[in-house]
């Protein structure tokens, strides 16, 4: 079987189909494991054969193509060299438009406002599906990022693991979450209150906001609660993907 | 006063001193807080005019250079295109080497057992500071990140305030620790405690390990105790920056 390596050749034979290129064990195993039949095809370096050898069978029995290339083969293909030796094109993911009359129900809905670093979105992504979030709410702006390569990369699987939302309204949806959660906005502010302060008896949607400016003024407006995380003073704020571990973290109960 | 800007220009003129370049309002704040004998030079974007006024006075009451530069030039001195718009140049400050004799007396140590980005190096000593940790002792080998360029843009400030040691023998350091501190180090296996089931009595020194391969066999094997994050097992694990910020949140008890 005769199998086309060329990025551009592979989007040109897949039409005008969007796809994730999905690099690294973990990743590519979170990608097996949630949603195989969107798998185009696989490749892989020699010393991952053995790895690779479940997805291949998987393949196989789909009549799709895999196959084991070079080290530069292989950068091509991903597009970058950060692809720890294995890469699988998938028909992309599209995040569902969040309906606020049918929203998910899970313990703790995770939004993010505004996080325009894909490697962020990854590693928050990756930090949810440590803690057991189900599903992530993402505003949808200029700017904003959603799922994508780099994004997948960092997260390690996560980002397969967990239910994606978007939506180009946050505030009209999180003004009208309020019977289902406690909407929770991350603030830098003294008037917020440190988590210990949340009450626990509902589900909380917890946003977290932009790397530079945090949560947006409507957004924080629409939120009934205002949490922070209290700190020494001596640097003014966490990275945001720090903050949302250690938010998750308390808010399911891993730590404390 | 006509100042060499290029560079090169000005690690000859410095002779063979080791300098630091320090990028970034935040991060040039706090080298002016913390150690401004230190600064031999700053340089600024026009639009930073006013943030740069009190050090510019410093430097002028100690007669050294300070001028406003175009980005292309702040780039080149930078090394960087990500400068933030001021860029300091200092004496490099040099970690001191850990005396297991007189060890600091702080209620937490943080042990960074291998950690070889940089990035992380800045973003876990920007999450220290914010958690008001005191210490930090980093391994010293081959891979092993230094305070370096790249690390102090990404702690925002937080490597200034916090005293940093070194070592070339973690191992035999934290067995000798046990009088002072209780020895953890941060680990994956299920035997490993939650961090609810630490003693909190005495100081801690706490280890973080290596971005893959964690904390050494032999680190581990010299600390006492052995802590873990309790996660979903839905991914493997936390990335390294993360899982610090969260045990500094629960062991400094900002959280829980």
């Amino acid at each position: 079987m005769e199998i086309l390596v060329d990025s551009a050749a592979l989007a040109a034979e897949a039409g005008d189909m969007k796809t994730d290129t999905i690099c690294g064990l973990k990743p590519v195993d979170a990608l097996f494991r949630r949603r195989p039949e969107a798998v185009l095809r696989l490749f892989y370096a020699e010393g991952l054969r053995a790895a690779a050898g479940p997805h291949c069978s998987i393949l196989a029995a789909a009549r799709k193509p895999y196959r084991m290339v070079e080290a530069d083969e292989l950068e091509k293909i991903a597009g970058t060299p950060h692809h720890g030796g294995m890469v699988a094109v998938a028909r992309a993911r599209i995040p569902v438009i969040f309906d606020v009359l049918q929203p998910p129900k899970v313990k703790l809905l995770l939004v993010l406002d505004g996080i325009g670093n894909p490697h962020n979105l990854g590693a928050i992504a990756r930090s949810a599906a440590f803690f057991g979030v189900d599903a992530m709410l993402l505003s949808e702006g200029a700017g904003d990022a959603m799922p994508s390569d780099a994004a997948y990369r960092t997260a390690e699987g996560g980002l397969e693991m967990i239910d994606i939302y978007r939506s180009r309204n946050l505030p009209n949806i999180l003004a009208n979450l309020d019977g289902h959660y406690r909407t929770v906005a991350a603030s830098l502010s003294r008037e917020a209150v440190p988590t210990r302060e949340l009450p626990r008896d509902r589900p909380i949607a917890l946003v977290l906001g932009n790397e530079e400016n945090g949560v947006s003024p409507a957004v924080m407006e629409a939120c009934r609660r205002h949490v922070r995380i209290a700190g020494s003073g001596r640097v003014q704020s966490l990275n945001v993907a720090q903050a949302a571990a250690v938010l998750l973290a308390d808010l399911t109960g891993a730590i404390g």
